[in-house]
């Protein structure tokens, strides 16, 4: 992708002159601070109709996708998507809010901050990112985040909902996301409910009670309570081979590794030791997460704590 | 206070018989789920004139100002002010998120999530109270609140704007506003403006980056990088004493104890420590926060990390 070849006001080009700076760079430094690069108008349509939504002022889906190292070198002052991810955060947290808040209208204020983030958490706001594909118009030169990006996409199938904590999601995906919502507030003149129509639309199913789930290490640390044995994940491995293992009554039941986060490997770690000591007990006295939560507010409560570290 | 007295709609009492509930539980027994005993229209008339706001559903006003202790004993389902904490919160989030992204057309997206969360902050939301007098119309049967309520309000005038960590501001201060303003947002039917022209008024001023300020411990570990000296903020005496200590190469300057909380104890410790270091100093190498910042954002960049604690 190349939003500059775009452009519509190229300068003179210079290609006689071996000195002259690439014709990309020379415009850049011509142009006043706060500059977005324009995307072309057909790149600008085709992400209008993947939100549902028509901008008045189309420069906004340019700086809504527009990663920092798509600017090389970067200069400060050049415009990302960073400002408009930050009051998109700030308006799906109210608009998340106020669908949690009317849908459970008798729901403790634990559960419902807990489907509030689950809601506008780095993971689903991803997953959100590609199942539309808004990840194809992300504008950047950082090679690491097509494989990272690739990952994410390629492990994502295995979880219907939401992994709690077993994927690492690529920040730049829920961030473009962010920015999009941002970038529509600004543009309907901070209309919150044509806000919410796009997002609503975009971010389907919800994330509900039902399909909630638990986070792995809670359950665990839960099914030791339950059954008075002793849960130890540890990290000790941790330095050296990023490792860490779980020990239940001091015998190592599972272990994970992930050499990017030592939560994540601790959550799989989890999982695995789960996983392990179902099959055990055969279902007796380890419950997986219910497709249908008989008694959710009891449930929630055990693993509210860790969910929201 | 006690609006039981006003309440619309006695039960027939019954003096005469001495195994009879008190009036107040009676009432309760008899009243559905999610009954909120009533305010008298006097203190509802009260708490709108100091939000300038009129209630259409005048029931909201007693939900946000009820804390669980108000129900001796507390039942699953009793109304108090948490449901509509947490959507004001959400509400406030998008507001102030907004406010300072117009406010500060160029800043950075570390400082504009610095400068949300000093103004929808503990501290921040509980002066709001204590400035319109709203914490006289919390309805619970916590003596030890007012004991914390009045502590507070006793050391709040030494800090103009924000302590920056050094006061411990009681949670019900800023509940109460956030569900304050989560009642008017569900009362206007979700109208953004009217729920932004409340706060704005009981907020003024908002916390700007001139007024921002500096946390204590970053200020003390960032002297500590810029003049190559070892600071070492100590929390070994605090299980036996509640007492932060901070070394400075190795020599103990200063010290503080807050048995309520560990993180008040060290910024008090780095504050002493601050102060003492500049006497020491003569000012030379020891800068504190400026009234006027000269360069807000390159110092904002140090503190960031550590103030987002």
């Amino acid at each position: 992708m190349d939003p500059q070849s775009h452009s519509q006001s190229p300068p003179p080009a210079a290609e006689d002159d071996p000195d002259a700076m690439p014709r990309e760079q020379q415009q850049r430094e011509e142009a006043p601070p706060g500059y977005v690069p324009p995307m072309s108008p057909e790149e600008v349509a085709a992400v209008e109709a993947l939100l549902g939504y028509e901008f008045k002022d189309k420069s906004l889906v340019g700086e809504a996708l527009t990663h920092g190292s798509f600017y090389l070198p970067y200069r400060s002052g050049d415009s990302t998507y960073e400002r408009l991810e930050y009051l998109g955060d700030g308006v799906l947290t109210c608009l998340v809010s106020r669908e949690v808040f009317l849908t459970y209208p008798d729901l403790p204020p634990g559960p419902l901050t807990r489907l509030r983030a689950a809601n506008v958490d780095k993971e689903k706001l991803a997953r959100v990112a590609v199942d539309h594909g808004i990840n194809r118009f992300l504008r950047h030169k950082a090679p690491k985040l097509e494989e990272q990006i690739a990952d994410f996409v390629k492990e994502l199938g295995q979880y219907e909902y939401h992994s709690n904590g077993l994927l690492d999601a690529p920040k730049v995906l829920s961030d473009i996301v962010e920015s999009l919502i941002g970038a529509i507030y600004v543009d309907s003149k901070y209309n919150q409910e044509q806000v919410w129509q796009v997002f609503r639309n975009l971010a389907d199913p919800l994330i509900s009670l039902e399909t909630l789930g638990k986070h792995p290490v809670s359950e665990l640390l839960e099914f030791g309570q339950k059954t008075g044995r002793i849960v130890d994940i540890s990290k000790d491995g941790w330095v050296k081979d990023t490792k860490v293992d779980v020990f239940v009554d001091g015998v190592l039941v599972a272990s994970a590794t992930y050499a990017q986060k030592k939560e994540i490997a601790s959550n799989r770690a989890a999982k695995a030791a789960l996983d392990k000591l179902k099959e055990m007990s055969g279902q007796s006295d380890v419950q997986s997460a219910p497709a249908e939560a008989p008694e959710p507010l009891d449930e929630l409560d055990h693993y509210g704590a860790l969910e929201l570290q």
